[in-house]
């Protein structure tokens, strides 16, 4: 049966579907009486759920996040959606489409991860070479590769969003490569596809998309360079070193691919390696965040809300 | 007979060639003798200049700046090397061959031209290539546009660098618009043709690259907007006028295109025309003034000198 | 009748007067009745309506925004008031006085375009006499000045507002440039008057005050220069043009009249005559924001709010 | 006998007059020879000189810094003009003209100390008055204020500097206080004479405007708080206290009126009289530095020399 | 009877106890009932109060702010709790403990006071232990700085937080001060003694923490030197004197305490004493605060909420 | 034989002794002959060498840079010292003692070094307490972490400085953490000790301060996270592995001691334990910069000269 999306739901429906239940809490009312309040969402949207006539044996099994079968009736109160609950249900995580209740990228994640690879295999630098087989070998980590976000918000914020971002980065970098004849180009290359490996640690992606403990001590970006010197000790182990001037001139532009301090850079660009992958990253990063807010704006104002991350509203309207 | 460049000069050689002129002053020693104090340079450097027993007519005479032609010899005073000048003779500006003294782009104008014509022709929308079609028919201008540096040092600072500069934004705009199908290609097209048309009458270019007063007083975001402010209102007085909104559209791409306050835009970029023109001209200059310093660096330490307008040294070690 | 105005109404009164409708969304209740809900506004404040029992035929009359007759009654829900709809008739935007609903200056504006007329007719620089002239002899162009805002929120946000601060700016500037000698009075003087002469494009004030698309995308100071030109171009077509120097002298004030970059000037204050524009400006616009703040908050506190444009409260207790 | 200003000398003059000595240093020849360099200035410049065949008695006589009487003789020395010493001969400050060492307003400072006192006796606030009072009351002070300059560089930097400022910035309040009835007059003109009072602390202005310890340490916006409650404390020693709102308000203009924390204001404007005297002194001090700088400037380019507090060069071209 | 702490009452209780009350205002319903709505407060929150069928007697007897004793009951509105009064009597501000309403260090106050004392016992210059006594025998005073908080907000925030604050820096100082013998001790235990001693002006901790008009206007860096200049004051009156260097000396380490201009200190740290004043203070503030968010934060999350003057939300697993 | 240190040698000196020899450059004079220009130094200063009569054998030999044996005298050439060569002949590295031309801490290595490893022994968490030991045990590691400066400029920059460093923070730490219970010192123990370790790998001392190749090009941050990684990848290899909460917790330390962006900490402090390694980091290096500031500038005013790090001058004058 087809799920019903959050979005979709209006006052006075029969509710009889599976939901995510967010921050479940335990309150008695003024007659004393035990009810649960909660969040019920997919990756449409967010709604709150009430329980009445709870008991704590009902509210200690709920998972604290997790899935539910819900069992109820949508009702407008205040002017504000609500969902009535009659019977809930938990479900185990592994049972559920959890792209029902994460977006995921809508282009094709095998066909990009092909693209990569294929695109890779040009490297020609036989150190450089080694050292990406030895990330794309590792199928446990080339997995959580093709799945994980690019970022919790902003742009590429979807199951696959950090494979569609480094796969379009990859088409930039050889689109341009030829026009500029002095920039190494398997230093981008190898740098373009590690720059943010970090992030299948830094970011946890299999309720919501949010930061694991890691990744909010450490950041993606020492991640990415903690994971490469652990592929590049292991090859060395197997008497096949990384020299240390090319694993020092992959690891800079990772350091420096934020490109300024203050979006926490611990080093300047200072290769030109370093500065095509820094442009390249957020001429893709932001493009995508301005395409997407201007089209998942909802009406037909011309212009979308405030921005705060660009200090600016967008404009809609097309000459076209 | 070949030019003798000053950065080829050694201790002791006789000289006569023709050489700019700048800032010559009249003193006189401590036994009261004249004598003139000036600089002679080339493209390819600076020297200082003495002409003993001189007299107020031959300094009068002297052009400040311009060309003259010398007869004297070299020697090192106080280790540096200066010029000991026996004769001067002004020469007409007309009569030397300006790349002497003012470096070329080593790439071919006349082709970069054409080329950027021809992308130009692609433009669809009647309205913008009207617009374009009414600056590339201004022979005087479009003269200037192929000649003007692109800025006074830092990146593309040579007779020719504003076109360089130009052709290759327009090829990586090419090559990458087929990856970004949401962003309107005639935009960005006109966008970049036009983004730096204000640097012809901002910078002056005859005797060495420097800012006209209008240029300092205004810059050439603001003279870019007038330019086609003035067209726009020629096109309309023939009868095909350019609509309010892609005038504004192809205006805020100008003022946004450095991208941050702090740089001179009056507008952040809000389209993802402005986004990617401002990117696009930011990653061509950027890589041209970070490959030009690596190139351009005397010796052969693995970094430049630090580079103020980037907060670093180079580093110039290739693993290749 | 006089207009009941929004911040006077108390609850249980019975309402027949005309509002500005903004926002109006049909819903439907847990019952499946449909209602509407909307914001109602003067220029005094804004209140919820309901509708109940609406129909989508009343939905769609509405306009969005626009004005209507209502037909109803205040009440208390959950502590705030609100307006329960019983009739409501749509109201041709012509037959209402639009001062109810946008504040307007208490000054007079007809006195205040004479003093502005009679303060520039002292400007002797017979270039920039004419190019005044020629903005004064726009009917249409004087119709917006004398009406237009200042800003849509901080300071002189009123109608008149613009004619208001310009007014006050040229008051200063006679009264001080005695003090200054060097200054040169004329370029103060049409620096003054033109200044914000843009910001007739960059704000729509017909039913409240926001930008023009026009305005997102340009700014004031980019279309105040555009206005400029076109007038110093109509006049050079008529057989009198403007100097270049003293074109790009005035364009110069209008550019740096922010003071910094990151208010928006694209070019930083570098004459006397600019430097004086932009303190008289930056001092007429905070004295008024600051004693407009300090009068318009209710109540007796000494303080008023947090003002996050000045990053402090300001202190209202007067020793006088 | 006129003094031979530093300015003015020529190559193979004859010197026969009193410099400023600054810096002596004894120096011995590779023949073991001991000679005398030093400093030697007036308050249109500076020049080395050079005592040969030196002894270190004459050393040791010489002020460190302080004045003397040299017989001596100007020549060209590697380019550069100095001045080799045949006598030497220690002259007490007490006998020179201090004004020919340290420029001095061009404006009659007994004439506009009166005009300041003039000006402050139309304060009605009794007490604003009276603390006003005590402070033109002070002779030893008075005299101080009379003859500090208002700054080390940059604008007023002369002897009288702080008064000519002050006077002007006066001049300044009651040409535009009519315009503006909200703002309390009486603090505007207290804070405007107290503003800087603690400058005749933090300056050293007898032999060379530079900085006192005190005022390194402390600053002249605490200096100025301190000598304002030391005169609270008498005035309510003998039974004429100051209200602690009258003295706050007024402390609060002295403590804002840099504008910006940046700036070394550790409050922010939060009464129209603060924003108003910070405006005032702003423009005073901008519009006297920029047009200083412009007459100054020797030469006749079109621009002056980059300005660092400025962050621009300034142009000089004048339309009138 | 103990005090029913608003944090612990859940609904349906009776109430009947005393609590701040702030905010009262007199509403009227639909019906045209008259209520009173206010804020009802201890040291552990803060609920709405609400009294039906209230007169203006009622309403205008009520303190604003002040104590109260309420009659009521507890009951669940819209899921918030509120207070529903019965009846309402005035109760005199020094008939309550103070504590109830204001948290207070949970450290020995007493104590700590005489291990400051002893502490400053060891400042062996006789100026400084003057000018320390000075303080310390104002009786006054010192019962201010007993009971002050440290700040509104962030750190220390509670009755004796200022005073626990000093002690803490004091013994910090005391341990590390040995590691650096090149700094001045007596300086530094003079310095953190007083840095903050304004507090007792710029805060307000009568009825909860808030600043006085003073310390708005002034801060207390101003304050604290402002009070340090009259006791050295009357020192030098008592035949004293203090000299100027040691008043300097001291004063800068108060004006320049929050080590940037950004944070209100109008003097950069120019001295090892002034440095080390600073860090102690940052230091101690920060781990305070810190610790405090860590513990105080309800919940068994890895991670507190964001912290917006830190920009970070803070770590609580430990690994111990 | 006592060597002669460059800051003692006067004119007219014999010199015979060593010194350290930097860009050497071979001229020829107007005349046509060659002579070698080039930098003599010791850890004192650096004067200009001029070998007259060179051959181009004798300048091949010459290091560039490393150490020369030189048979010449000083004189005084335009008022500057410099040293003019009768022979020249190079000394191996291994044969000259390295503290004659590299400043060394006056502080006893091997004590400091002790008592590091005595505090370390404290620690207790047994995986922080083998982490620790992994690098004690590292011989090679170790040599070079009590030889390698903290900095190449402004606090601690001689050999040994960041041993002395590294010893003093944990001499504060071990005064301060019986003052902060709550904060967890084993951590700030082990972080004190390698917040910094890094820099054995970041700056290159063998002939002068330098920063390696990696260093610029990934900074100290980095590289302290790598070798703390690699450690643990080496405890785990042999069954001990660090849990991976504690190798973050010990790490996020590490990346954000800098304690802010700008400063190049790529994350921010969220731990009080991260916090207090910051702020004693700073403390320990600015107090030891200004008391090294204050006693190293020559001449006896009350001020240093111009701190660009500090953005002051500081105070020398003493109040004890």
């Amino acid at each position: 049966m087809a799920h019903r999306f959050i979005s979709e739901i209006e006052a006075g429906e029969t509710i009889n579907d599976i939901y995510m239940v967010r921050e479940p809490i335990l309150r008695s009312t003024t007659r004393g009486d035990l009810y649960i309040a909660m969040f019920l969402s997919d990756r449409t949207g967010r709604l709150n759920g009430r329980m009445w006539q709870a008991t704590e044996a009902v509210y200690k099994a709920l998972p604290k996040p997790g899935f539910v079968h819900i069992d109820g009736r949508s009702e407008l109160y205040q002017n504000n959606l609500q969902i009535v609950i009659n019977n809930v249900g938990v479900i185990d995580a592994d049972k559920v489409d959890l792209e029902t209740f994460l977006s995921r990228t809508d282009k094709d994640i095998g066909r990009m991860f092909e693209q990569i690879k294929s695109t890779l295999d040009g490297i020609k630098n036989p150190q450089l070479k080694a050292l990406v087989a030895e990330f794309l070998a590792d199928a446990e980590l080339m997995d959580k590769f093709r799945n994980a976000p690019a970022a919790t918000s902003l742009h590429h914020n979807c199951l696959g969003g950090l494979l569609e971002h480094t796969h379009n980065m990859l088409r930039v970098a050889c689109a341009i490569l030829p026009l500029y004849p002095n920039v190494q180009g398997d230093l981008v290359l190898a740098g373009v596809f590690l720059h943010d490996i970090g992030k299948t640690e830094e970011l946890s992606y299999d309720m919501a998309f949010s930061y694991t403990d890691s990744g909010q001590l450490m950041g993606h970006i020492a991640q990415s360079l903690l994971m490469i010197q652990r592929r590049a000790d292991a090859l060395a182990a197997r008497g096949t070193p990384i020299d240390k001037e090319i694993f020092d001139a992959l690891g800079h532009i990772i350091l420096s691919h934020h490109g300024e301090y203050k979006f926490g850079s611990p080093k300047l660009p200072a290769t030109p390696e370093a500065f095509m992958v820094y442009y390249i990253d957020d001429l893709d990063a932001k493009v995508n965040q301005v395409t997407s807010a201007i089209e998942n704006e909802p009406g037909d104002s011309n212009w979308t809300g405030w921005k705060n991350a660009l200090q600016t509203r967008l404009y809609r309207k097309r000459i076209e």
